[in-house]
C-alpha cells in the first residue's frame, strides 16, 4: 500500500513529498489513517543525522493520533473507527523482564516508530509525517479526549509520556516541591502534568519573558536560573526536579537545590557533555541524578486517561506539510508555544 | 586539661608530637581515653589544606576507640570504663530535620572530629590522634565487639559506616547483585558487609594482583576493571555499585553495569571532576548516580552491632605515632592492607 508521506532524502536536505510503502495489516496490526502529528525536537536530530545511521528516506513522527481504518483477524482492542494515538515504540522483544513489566520502552531490542529495524521494506520504520501506519495492537493507545482536541492531543504520545513517567515514578504529588527546567515542547507539558497531580510546581526558565506564560501553564512560581538570588532562595528544598533542556548546561546549579535525597532527572541528552557535576553536590545530601527514556505503553495509556481527565492537551500551532522545513527552522530558535502540530489531511494536497 | 597528641603546624609541614588542650567534661559530655585511632584519607587531605580551610595546628583522626574516663552529671548512655566509638561526627544543631531523623552527617550545622568549627579553644576541633577527647554523649557509640579487635573496629567508624549506609539505604541483600569499586580502606569493608548483608558481591579492581585479596574478603567474583571483555560479562546486571574510588576516572564504563534502575553511589569526591558521564547511560535504562556521606548516628551504632555480631573488623596494620608520617606516605601509594591504625598509647612514648 502507497501512501503520501513527508521526508527527507539525504541529512543535507529539505524534507519534500514522497510515497512510501505501507505493510499489509497482519493479524495482530491495526491500520491507521493518522489525522495530525507532532514534531519533536528528536525529528529533527534524526533527519539530520546528528545521531548516528539514520537511513534514507527518513520519515519522522512519533506523536501520532487518527483513526482506526482496519483491524487484523486477531486484534481485541481496537474496532475500525475507534480514536487511537501511536508514541515512539512501534515494536519490542515482547518477552524480556521490561517487556514483561510494560516498560516496552527499556527493552533492548525497543523498535522507534521511525528509523528502527523492521523486516518490512525498506528495512527501516517510517514515522507520522505520513497518511497512515501499520503498527500491532500492542502499542497502539486509546484517544478518550474530545474530538475537537485531537491535534493537541498528539504531543501527549511523545512529550506528555517522557515528563509524565518520571513525574509518576518520582513520586510527583501532593506536598511535593517539583522543578521542571526549562519550558519547551517538554517542559510545558510537565509543568501541566505536574500541577495535575498535585505537586507545587516551579518552573525554571533562562528568560524573564517566559514567567507569565510559565504561570499560565500551572506553575505555582517561576524562577530564571541566571538570576542567582531566586535561585539560592531555593537551596535544598526540591523533592524531584525535571530536566527537560538537552544544551550542554550547569547540572550543579539545580543539584543544589534538591533536598535531601532529592532526585534531578534527565530526559533529554545533549550532543555534547554537560559539564562534570560536582560530586559533592551528590554526597553532600544524598541526592542522585538519573535518566528516563520516554515511558511504557501501559504507562502511556495511563498518562492518555489521566490528561483526558483532567484536560490537558497540549498547546500547539497547527501547521500544513509544506510548512514543516520552516517549522523546523522556528523550533531551534525556540520560537513556538510549544509543539508544532502537521494536519495530515495536508499530505495528499 | 592537656593531653599529648601528634598533628601538624602547617599544610607543608610533617606531623609531629605536641600538646592540646581538651575541654572540661560538660554535663552531657564522655570524656574517653582514646585507644587506637585509625588513618583515614580524609586526615591527609585535611592535614595538607587539599580541601579549603585547614586550621593549625591540625590532628585529624576520626575512627576512634577507647575506654570512658569519666562522665558528665547528666549522661545516662555510658559509665566510666565502657569501651566505645566516636566517628567523624562530635556535634550537630539537635534541632533541624536531619538531626531529628538521626541523620546528623547531613545536618547544614554537623560539626566534624576535626577542623569543624567550635567554642572550645582553639575555635576548631582536633581529632583522635590525641590521648584523649570530649565528646557530647549523643556522638558516642557502644562497642560491643570482644575486646582483642578493639585496634581492628576504629575503622568501623569512619570507612565501615561510609560503606554500610549506601549499601543500607539502597537496599544490599540477598538476591540483589552488589559491585564495590576500588579495594582500599572503603572498598574491602564495602565487601565484607555488602557479603553479610547477603548480596552477591563483585569486586572491582584495577589490579590483576588484588584478585585472590578480594575473594578472601568475601567478594563471590572479582572484575579486573581494564578487562573490557570482563566488563562486557556484566553489562546491564548491577542492582547497585558502590564507588568507593576518589580519583577521577571514566563512571560510564560502570553505570552501563546497572540494571534498569540502578544506582551507582559515589562515596569519594574527586579533587578534579570525573569525565563528565554520559546521559544516555542514565536515560537508556532509569539509571541514577548518586552520593553518600559517612552515616547518622542511630546508624553507626547499628553497624556496630551488626559488625560485631558478623565478626567483622577492618584488615590493619597497627603503627606506632611516630610511623604516621611514613604510614601517609605508603597510604597514597596504595600500599597497605587496608588501614593504619595508631595505638594511641604511643603517643606519650
Ligand atoms: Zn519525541
Ligand atoms: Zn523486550
Ligand atoms: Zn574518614
Ligand atoms: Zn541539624
Amino acid at each position: 500500500m502507497q501512501v503520501h508521506a513527508y521526508g527527507a532524502h539525504a541529512a543535507d536536505k529539505p524534507l519534500e513529498h514522497l510515497h512510501i510503502t505501507r505493510r499489509a495489516t497482519g493479524a495482530h496490526d491495526v491500520q491507521i489513517d493518522i489525522a495530525y502529528c507532532g514534531i519533536c525536537h528528536s525529528d529533527l536530530h534524526q533527519i539530520r543525522s546528528e545521531w548516528a545511521g539514520t537511513q534514507y528516506p527518513c520519515v519522522p513522527g512519533h506523536e501520532i493520533v487518527g483513526r482506526v481504518a482496519a483491524v487484523g483477524a486477531h486484534v481485541s482492542k481496537f474496532k475500525v473507527g475507534d480514536v487511537v494515538g501511536v508514541g515512539c515504540i512501534v515494536d519490542s522483544c515482547q518477552s524480556c523482564p521490561d517487556c514483561d513489566e510494560g516498560l516496552e520502552n527499556y527493552c533492548d531490542n525497543m523498535v522507534g516508530t521511525y528509523n528502527g529495524k523492521t523486516d518490512d521494506a525498506p528495512g527501516w520504520t517510517m514515522g507520522g509525517y505520513s497518511q497512515q501506519i501499520v503498527v500491532h495492537e500492542r502499542y497502539v493507545l486509546n484517544i478518550r479526549h474530545p474530538e475537537a482536541d485531537l491535534a493537541a492531543v498528539a504531543p501527549l504520545l511523545c512529550a506528555g509520556i517522557t515528563t509524565y513517567s518520571p513525574l509518576r515514578h518520582w513520586g510527583a504529588g501532593p506536598g511535593k516541591k517539583v522543578g521542571v527546567v526549562g519550558i519547551g515542547g517538554l517542559g510545558h507539558m510537565g509543568i501541566k502534568i505536574a500541577h495535575a497531580m498535585g505537586a507545587h510546581v516551579v518552573a525554571f526558565t533562562t528568560s524573564d519573558s517566559k514567567r507569565a506564560d510559565a504561570k499560565a501553564l500551572g506553575a505555582d512560581e517561576v524562577v530564571v536560573s541566571r538570576n542567582a538570588e531566586e535561585m539560592a532562595a531555593h537551596a535544598k528544598s526540591f523533592d524531584f526536579i525535571l530536566n527537560t533542556v538537552a544544551a550542554p548546561h550547569d547540572l550543579d546549579a539545580f543539584l543544589a537545590l534538591l533536598k535531601r535525597e532529592g532526585t534531578m532527572t534527565l530526559v533529554g541528552a545533549p550532543a555534547t557533555p554537560h559539564p562534570s557535576p560536582n560530586v559533592f553536590n551528590l554526597i553532600l545530601k544524598r541526592r542522585s541524578l538519573a535518566g528516563s527514556l520516554i515511558g511504557g505503553i501501559p504507562e502511556t495509556q495511563e498518562m492518555l486517561d489521566f490528561c483526558a481527565e483532567h484536560g490537558i492537551v497540549a498547546d500547539i500551532e497547527l501547521i500544513r506539510a509544506d510548512e514543516i522545513n520552516t517549522a523546523y527552522e522556528r523550533m531551534l530558535k525556540g520560537d513556538v508555544k510549544y509543539r508544532f502540530v502537521i494536519d495530515n489531511a495536508s499530505l495528499a494536497a
